[in-house]
């Protein structure tokens, strides 16, 4: 009987520590799992939209650079005929060389020959001033390669002493593309580094 | 005795275990809470500033697309008179119509009438040349709408055998302004595609 | 011998509830602090992604700020004598006043001195036109503080009623430099507010 006794109080003392041991255990977990595994969505919404927002700024990014290179990068020229004296008239037509270069950004004016190269492919301006005595006719050609872009002309007149003309044009050049003033054959123009001006500069890239 | 001696060691037994319990378990509570609640801190802390750098990216984006827009406009455009003959004197004024297109980026300017009409409201540049002969005078209007801009005229000069002139400026436009230049009545001057010209460009909107 | 089965029955006993402690607590463990280590890890590195996006993003924003001032900053004028008469010949060289104001953007132009000062150092483009009568000699200069950028010059011409002339040039700029038109001692210019003009604008700040 005592015997009998101490083996219901033991499986009694035995089940009251089991549940003991569930409670604490299972208290244990309900405070740890669920929020972690909320924190986890979370985690994931986080990371896709920190993804999203990187590809955004690389587009950005690389819009800005465009932008960048587009205002960075300068052509500008304006040059006079150097000397003073009549450029004409010769048998040959002439590449006028203005010698006397005013400003010169990009290097894409050569003042040794008076040629323009475009250094992109763009939209430039162009325009020419000259000078001239009555003595000779004036023709003088805006050429892109090898074709007239516009012109200016003036007849030979002993009366009127000098005069002046002018003439500008946007043109649309590929990368290469030379532009320069011609003088005609037979024709003259007047310098002195300051009335007879050849200037450019690229508007655009296209 | 043996029954007390049983139930004695039997409760020294339950607190033994009860005592391993509650090390074991809030050993295990240690171990994950405190550091949850931290990283919780940390996630909050991460999700605002991905906010903020959301909102500051949105900006950014939407004033690189104003300049991308800006940049992206092109209005430009020369062209010159091409019949090669004189045009006038007639006798009422009449808009000269530069039929030879050099450039006409973004077709504000219209071949067949002469006349630009601004695209958007900006600042615009235009200039003009013109050669004639001397048998009769020149009086050329760069008009916008119904109001002179700028003005080149030359005298009737017989003893001349041709003049040259020229002019330019700086004017802003309304979007549907038009511009164009008008050849005054009773005068004249001569075309031949490159020597009277026309042309202009959008500086800026505005 | 009762004795000594309750107390092995008692061990026995409390084994398996250690045991059962164990296998309880252990597996709590194993639920939460794993996961909880492996999320810090991935919080760190979106915590580090976020930064360098932070980083580029005030790179790209600082960039687009120099764009957007430089695309803001605008100066461009136009103006026309304004005086219906001729101006000069006088004893002096005088600074042509262009009193019509056809465009002053910025007013770097002042209408009462002709002279226009450079707001930033920068490449500028200046244009400039005359009319005149041949009863006098014209020399107009495109003067920078104290040096001539490009002339226009025409001689007296009895026989020849009226003449015109233009010149333009790209000029580089420091803030302050004075650009203006100076007419020479003993020449003249003829005006009416439209066809003796100035022109003017920044191309680009430098």
């Amino acid at each position: 009987m005592n015997l009998t006794f101490c083996v219901l109080v033991l499986i009694s003392g035995l089940t009251l520590v089991q549940s003991v041991v569930e409670t604490e255990t299972s208290a244990g977990t309900q405070s740890c799992c669920p929020d972690l595994s909320l924190s986890h969505q979370e985690l994931g919404a986080v990371k896709a939209k920190l993804e999203a927002v990187e590809t955004k700024l690389k587009e950005t990014e690389s819009q800005v650079l465009v932008l960048k290179e587009k205002e960075a990068l300068k052509v500008v020229f304006s040059a006079g005929i150097l000397e003073n004296a009549a450029i004409g008239p010769i048998k040959k037509p002439k590449t006028l060389v203005y010698g006397r270069v005013i400003t010169n950004v990009g290097n894409a004016y050569n003042q040794n020959t008076g040629i323009f190269v475009a250094p992109v492919r763009g939209m430039y301006y162009f325009s020419f001033f000259y000078h001239a005595g009555g003595g000779h006719p004036v023709r003088l050609r805006l050429i892109k390669n090898n074709n007239s872009v516009v012109e200016i002309t003036d007849h030979k007149t002993l009366m009127d002493g000098a005069d002046n003309g002018g003439n500008a044009a946007f043109v649309e050049l590929q990368q290469g593309d030379q532009v320069f003033v011609r003088l005609d054959a037979n024709h003259h123009v007047w310098g002195n580094g300051y009335i007879t001006t050849f200037s450019g500069f690229l508007l655009h890239q296209i």
